[in-house]
C-alpha cells in the first residue's frame, strides 16, 4: 500500500487529533503517503482531500477537537454516495482508509469495504459506547472534564448546603455518569442501563441529612431524563429546593488527557498496520488491556455494555 | 480591640477562604482573638460561633467556597434580628465584625454599625458589581473558569463548524460577559448595560461566514435573556441551528486564582486594621490599583458601572 | 471482622485519599469500624490511631497527598517493632489492616501477616512499578501532571526554537517517561529498562532540523541519569545549547484524575472484602482490566515490567 | 498609515499571541495591512516578513508562546543592523512597527524611532518588571502556573511533613516570588529587592514547628540565590532535610489567563492607535488601572519597583 486516507466522523472527541497524528506518522514511517479528508464522509463524497506530511500534524497532539473537522452526512447511507467516494479515493491513488469515530461511522466504513475499498475503524467518541472495545478515544478526557466541573459545583454546594442534580452526556450509555459518580463521590447516579427508584434517592438524601450532611450531588445521564425533570421530581418529594447544572458541550472539548493521547497513538498506529497487512473491514480496540482488532460489523451490531459492578460499588460507597 | 468576628454572606466566591484566613492571621498578628460565624447573618442571629486559631485556617487558602458557609437570611432586615445578633456578639466579648460578601451583605453590616456594633465590609462576589471598588474577590476566578469553558466549547465549535450561544452569570452586571468575551475572542457579547441589535449580531455572523469562518461564539449575560431564547431568535433570523451552553454553577467554584488570593489577603488584612483604627461602617476596596476604604453605604446606594470601553474594544477586535 | 485499620506508606500519591475513603465507607457499609493509622508503619509502632467515620473522609476524594500522612520507617524491618505494632492493634480490638503504598510497604504487611496479624495491600505509588498489577493508584495523575508541564515547556521551546531535556521521576521504572513521551510527542525517551545510544538521539535531532523542525523535547527518567548530565552530553555532540527542566516534586501532588479515584475506589473496596473473606497476606490489583488479588510476596519478589511495545511505538511515531 | 509590522522579542510570555491578534485585528478594523516579523529583531534584519490577515490570527488567543517566534539578537545594538532593518521595512511599504517584549526590546524600538522609523512598545514579559506600567502581559499567567505548582508541592509537603524551598523566576524582580508567596501562603519569601536574614527564616520554621506545623514552603526568586543553595544553608542551621524544587521553564508556557488576554487586547489595540495618531517612540502600559502611554526611554532608563507592601503583608500573614 502506497497511499492511504484518514477522516474523522460523528461527534468530535479529545484525542482525535492524536489519532490522526499517529496514522500520519506511522504511515510515513512505512514510507506511505497520507491524505486527510475534511468533514468526514461528506468530504469523501465531495473530494475535500489534502496531502498531510509530518509537519501537518505538528503541534496537534495536545489539541481538542479534530483538525479534519467532522460532520453528519446521512446521505452516505446510499450506494451512489459511497460509489462516488470510492471514485474520488481511487482517482487520487488512495488504496485504504482509516475512519475515526463512533460505531455509526463504522457502518459507512464497512459499506465501503464491502464495495471493494479497504477500510479500518478507530473508536473515537467520548461516550465509551463502542461494542468490542473496553475503551474509546475521548472518554477519559470527557470524564475528567466532568469530574473537574463537579468538584467546582461541590464547592458551592457545600458552602450553601444545597443539593445539586448534574446532567451529563450519555444518551444510551451510562459510562460517563457511572465513572464520574464514583470519581466525584456522588450520592446517587442514574444511568440508562439501570432503572431508578425515586424513593431510594430521596431516602439516601434524608439519610445524609440525618447524619449532618446537608449537601448532595446527584448525577443523571441525559438518556435517563433531563436534569431539570429529575430536580422537579425530587422537589416534589422532599419540599427542598434542588439546583440543576447541565454540563453540556464543554464535555467534548479541551486538551486530551495523557491516556487518551497514548491510546490514540497505539490505536492509530495499529490501524495503519492492519491496512498494510491487508486486514480490512476491521476495527481496532482494547480488550483485556491489549490492542486487538475485530470485524467492524461486530461493533455496530452489538450493544456496548457498561460495567455494572461500578454501579453497585457506587451505591455501597455512598452510604 | 481584643476580639473580632468574621462571616461570609451571599453567593459564595472563590477567595472567600483566603480572605477569612487573612482576617484571622492579621488579627492574631495583633494578638486579637477571632471568632468565625457560621451561615452568615443567620449564624449571627443564632449564635453559631467558633473560635478560630492559626490552625483553623491552615490549608484553606487554595479552596473554593467558604469554610464558614453562607446563607440567605432576609429576616435580618428587621431590627429585632439585628439586636439579637448584637446581643450574641457582645455576650462573647466580641467587639467588631468583618463581613465578606456582596453589597447586599453590606446593608446588614451598616445596620449593625448604626445600632452601635462596629462592622467593616470586604467585597466578595464573582460578579464584580460592588460600587466603589474596581475589583471584588472571586471575579478573577469565575472569569478564568468561564474562559476555560469557552476554550473547550470552541474546540467542538470549530470541529463541527457550529455557532454557540454561551450564557454566563451576571443578572445586573456584564463584567463576566464582557471580560470573557474579550478573553475568549467571542464574536458578539450581550450585557445588561447595553442594548443589543439582533440584526447586527446576525450581520456579524454572516460577515464571518463570507470570510470562510464557519463557527462563532456569542456570549450573553443571564440578565439580558436566557441563552436558549437568544439562540431561538438567531435561528429564526439565520435559519441555521444554534447550539446553547449554560455555564451555570460551575462559575462559582474551583480553587481561587493567584490574583483572587492576593487581593483577598490584602483586603482581609486592611479590614482588620480599620477595626483596630476605629474606622467603622466602612468597606475596603481597590481604586486606581490601591487599597482604599469608604462608607459601606456608598457601595449599596450606588450602582456599579462596567467598563464600557471594553465593550467597544470587543466589537472592534471581532470584526 | 468488626474493626480494621488503614495506613498509607512510602511516597504519597494522588488517589491515596480516595482509597482511604473507599476503605472506610466499604467497611462502614458492612458495619465494621475503621481506625486510621497516622504516619504509616511508624504510627503503627507508636499507636497513632484515630477512629474514622463517614464524616472523617468527607471532602477528601479530590485531594492530593494523604490525610493519614506517610513516613519512612526503616526500623520496621525488625521483629520487635512488628510485634509492638501487633500489640497496639490488638489492644484496640483491631482485627485486620489495609496497607496502601508501594511494594516496599507490602513487605511490612507480609511480615505482620506472617506474625499472625491479617493484612492486605493496595498499590499506591506514582511509579506504576508494583509487580502483579497493571496499574497503581497515582500513576495516571502524575502522568497527566507531567504531560501538562511538557505542553507548557513546548510553548516556550517552539517560540524560541530550543531543544529541551526534561527529567521525570522513575528510578527503576520507565513508565512515567514512556507514557509521557508518547502523550507529549517527545522526540526521544530514555528509560532505565532500555539502553540508549547518544548518537541515535543526536541523529534524530538533526533529522528534525533538516526537516525544518527547530525545537525538540527529550524525556529522561531520573534513573537513567540527571537531565543536566544528558544535556551536557548532547551539547558536546551538537554544539547547540540544550535547556533542562527537572519536574521534581510537583509530579506527586495535585487532585487525582478521575481514573485514579475510580481505581482507588474499586481497589479499596476489594481490599475490605478480602479481609472479610479471610483472604489475608494478599494484594489487590488490576490484570486484564479486572480486579484481582494475589500474594503480597509476589509483588516485591518480582520486578515490574514496563510495556516495551510503547517504547518501540514512541520511536516510530517520532520519526 | 497604511501598513504596519509587529514582532515579539525577548523571553516569550503567555498572552503575546493575544497581543499580536489585537494588533492585527485593530489594524484591519482601520483598514491597515499588517506584516508579521518572525524571530524578533533578527527577522527584522533578515526580512522574515509575512502578511497577516484576520485568519492568520484565528485560534491563537488561547495559545502560549508566540506564533512569531522570538530570539536574542545582540547584534541589533549596532547601527548598520538597525539601518538594514529600516531598509527592509520601507522596501515593503511598512510605515510603523509594534514591538512586544520586555524593556530590553524597547531599546531597539527606541533606536529605530530615533533613526526615523516610528515604533511603539507593548510590555510582554512574565517578570512584570517594565518600569512605567503596573502590569506586563504574561505575569498573571506565570504567577498562576507557579501557584498551581506550589499547591501540588504542598500536598506532598503536608503528607510527608517536609519543608520545601521553591525557586521561581525573577533575576532582578521579585514580583513572581512575592505574589506567589502571598497566594500560596508561603512561610517565607526571598526577593532580590530585600535583604534576607537566614536566622529569621529559621526562627519562623521553628515557631511553626512549636505550633505543631511540620511542613513549610519557602519561596526564593532565582536572583537571590539558587534554591539548592538556600536549602543547604537551612539544613546547616536546622539539621533537618530540606527539599528543593526549581520550577524553571514551565513558568513561561501554558494558555494565558483571562486577565493576560484582556490586557493584551487592550494594549495591542492602543498601540495601533498610537501609530495612527503619530505618537511614536512610546510604550503603552497600565497605571492606576488605566491604559496610558509614555516614552519608551522611560521604561528602560528607570528600574521597576516591586510593591514592597506585599512583602510586609506576607510576613504578617505567615506568623
Amino acid at each position: 500500500m502506497k497511499k492511504i486516507a484518514v477522516l474523522t466522523s460523528g461527534g468530535d472527541a479529545p484525542g482525535m487529533n492524536a489519532a490522526i497524528r499517529a496514522v500520519v506518522r506511522k504511515a510515513r514511517f512505512h514510507d506511505m503517503d497520507v491524505v486527510g479528508v475534511y468533514h468526514g464522509f461528506e468530504g469523501l463524497y465531495k473530494g475535500h482531500f489534502e496531502l498531510l506530511d509530518l509537519g501537518s500534524v505538528g503541534g496537534i497532539i495536545q489539541r481538542g477537537g479534530t483538525m479534519l473537522y467532522s460532520a453528519r452526512f446521512p446521505e452516505f447511507k446510499e450506494d451512489e454516495y459511497q460509489l462516488k467516494a470510492i471514485e474520488n479515493l481511487t482517482a487520487q491513488g488512495i488504496e485504504g482508509l482509516v475512519v475515526i469515530g463512533g460505531d455509526g461511522s463504522y457502518r459507512g466504513a464497512m459499506q465501503l469495504t464491502e464495495k471493494g475499498f479497504p477500510c479500518v475503524g478507530i473508536p473515537g467518541t467520548i461516550d465509551n459506547d463502542v461494542s468490542g472495545t473496553e475503551y474509546t478515544i475521548g472518554f477519559d478526557s470527557a470524564l475528567n472534564t466532568v469530574v473537574e466541573c463537579i468538584d467546582k459545583i461541590r464547592d458551592t454546594a457545600t458552602s450553601h448546603e444545597n443539593t445539586f442534580v448534574i446532567e451529563v452526556m450519555g444518551r444510551d450509555a451510562g459510562d460517563i455518569a457511572l465513572w464520574a459518580g464514583l470519581a466525584a463521590g456522588a450520592e446517587s447516579v442514574l444511568i440508562p442501563e439501570e432503572s431508578y427508584d425515586i424513593d431510594e434517592i430521596v431516602a439516601r438524601l434524608e439519610r445524609g441529612a440525618t447524619r449532618g450532611k446537608r449537601h448532595s450531588i446527584i448525577i443523571v445521564a441525559e438518556g435517563v431524563m433531563a436534569g431539570s425533570e429529575l430536580a422537579k421530581k425530587l422537589e416534589e418529594k422532599t419540599g427542598v429546593k434542588i439546583r440543576v447544572s447541565v454540563l453540556g458541550h464543554i464535555q467534548r472539548g479541551g486538551a486530551p488527557t495523557a491516556r487518551d493521547r497514548v491510546i490514540a497513538g497505539r490505536l492509530g498506529a495499529r490501524a495503519v498496520e492492519l491496512l498494510i497487512e491487508g486486514q480490512i473491514g476491521r476495527a481496532v480496540g482494547i480488550r483485556n488491556h491489549k490492542i486487538v482488532d475485530y470485524e467492524l460489523r461486530e461493533a455496530y451490531e452489538n450493544n456496548h455494555q457498561a460495567d455494572i459492578s461500578l454501579y453497585t460499588l457506587s451505591k455501597e460507597l455512598s452510604i
